[in-house]
């Protein structure tokens, strides 16, 4: 995936180093590495950051510091305001998941920009945005922290590209060890048989009017599983040190 | 929603109180309320929790303590190990995305387990678990923090939540005759242990090297097929019959 399709990372007014830490480590996590801070609180670099990104030097190292988000976002085609939903602001609400496939089909320079811990966005920085990005969460409960928002940004972004390049939702492709096909059917059968012959004997299938209602259930039941190779033989095995005496 | 719907959080062997109070603060920003601990580090309650909690006060209230990861999940149908792919697990690998489409969609109670902060899941948690659930993350800087990977994992479970109750979503909602849900976990730790007591005095899990390995293959291939309740009273009289000697 070209650079392009990466959104930049904008934190406005950030107060504490750590929280700065905290998003380049989830920015990284899902592959971004773009940071713009501006007018941090505490100035910039901050001693706090580093611990906090706990690896993610390299997000901290090439953040780039503005004034105003204004200068932030100017090369942008694209702003996004990561906020809830402000009265009297008539821009399209997103959700993160529309979030990222703009940011993977729009071409142009993508910015999503986010607020200070405490306040959030001001008015005039949602201004400068063409859309308002809303997590939709708890209403009781709608505390998001700084970090959280730009992770769940950041996997989405990640998720949507991933669903795009492989035109399917499905997160991670299984391996082949992962999943190995059902065992053939004469392999099923053969498992099934040695269940039936063990059990005959030890009058299962009695009584004999119920037989065939019990065998198929039976049926069923090492049916379901769809095992494969190595576990059907893995069952042979057990039926086998079954039919052995218990030793002494 | 109905809080059938909702998974439980289990954190297995959680060390700090401010990554519980961070996960418990993570669960309730998207509506789950059910917290599970399994033999916190430092005991429980932890007065670092509340104030991480940031007002998830609930969450933590009604958290349960658990000695072992197998009795925290006793009552659930579905068990989900969030980790990194472990080499030679061969159980379905999911997204965080496919989870939340699980639980929202396959009837009964789900679980969804994370391990320790620094050293994740042990092997014996994951054999547990029905599916992996891996968040695909940067490989080339994978570390992901605990909050992080539950509001993660909360968010997907909302998101799909929406989706299948805005209509978006393709799944059919299986009725309840065609599938009961699988056994409770501790209906299959009923029937895993009835194997290994009819194995073991049969020499099976020798030699002694080997028992621990053979032990969790056979777990793994009777996890597989998620038996309901009376496919497990099948198989649970199966193995009584085979304990009986051969009519003459």
């Amino acid at each position: 995936m070209s650079d392009l399709n990466k959104p930049v990372i904008v934190l406005v007014r950030p107060q504490l180093g750590e929280n700065i830490g905290k998003a380049a480590r989830a920015m990284l996590n899902f592959g971004l590495t773009e940071l713009r801070l501006v007018s941090p609180r505490d100035g910039w670099p901050n001693p706090s950051a580093g611990p906090a990104a706990s690896g993610a030097d390299i997000v901290l190292e090439q953040a780039k510091v503005y004034a105003t988000t204004a200068e932030a976002v100017a090369d942008c085609a694209y702003v996004h305001a990561t906020t809830v939903r402000k009265r009297g602001v008539t821009k399209p609400v997103i959700g993160a998941d529309e979030a990222g496939r703009q940011v993977h089909t729009l071409a142009g320079r993508h910015a999503i920009i986010f607020g200070p811990e405490r306040s959030g966005l001001e008015t005039e920085d949602v201004a400068l945005a063409r859309n308002i990005l809303t997590i939709p969460i708890n209403p009781e409960f709608a505390s998001l922290n700084l970090a959280q928002a730009v992770i769940l940004v950041s996997y989405e972004w990640s998720r949507i590209g991933r669903e795009i390049a492989g035109g399917d939702a499905v997160l991670v492709q299984p391996t082949l060890e992962d999943t190995l096909p059902p065992a053939p059917q004469e392999e099923l059968e053969g498992l099934i048989a040695h269940f039936e012959q063990m059990l005959e004997p030890r009058d299962y299938f009695l009584p004999e009017g119920r037989a065939e209602a019990t065998r198929r259930t039976l049926r069923g039941v090492l049916t379901k599983p769809g095992w494969n190779h190595l576990e059907v033989r893995t069952l042979r095995g057990v039926l086998t040190t079954l039919a052995r005496t218990i030793r002494h």
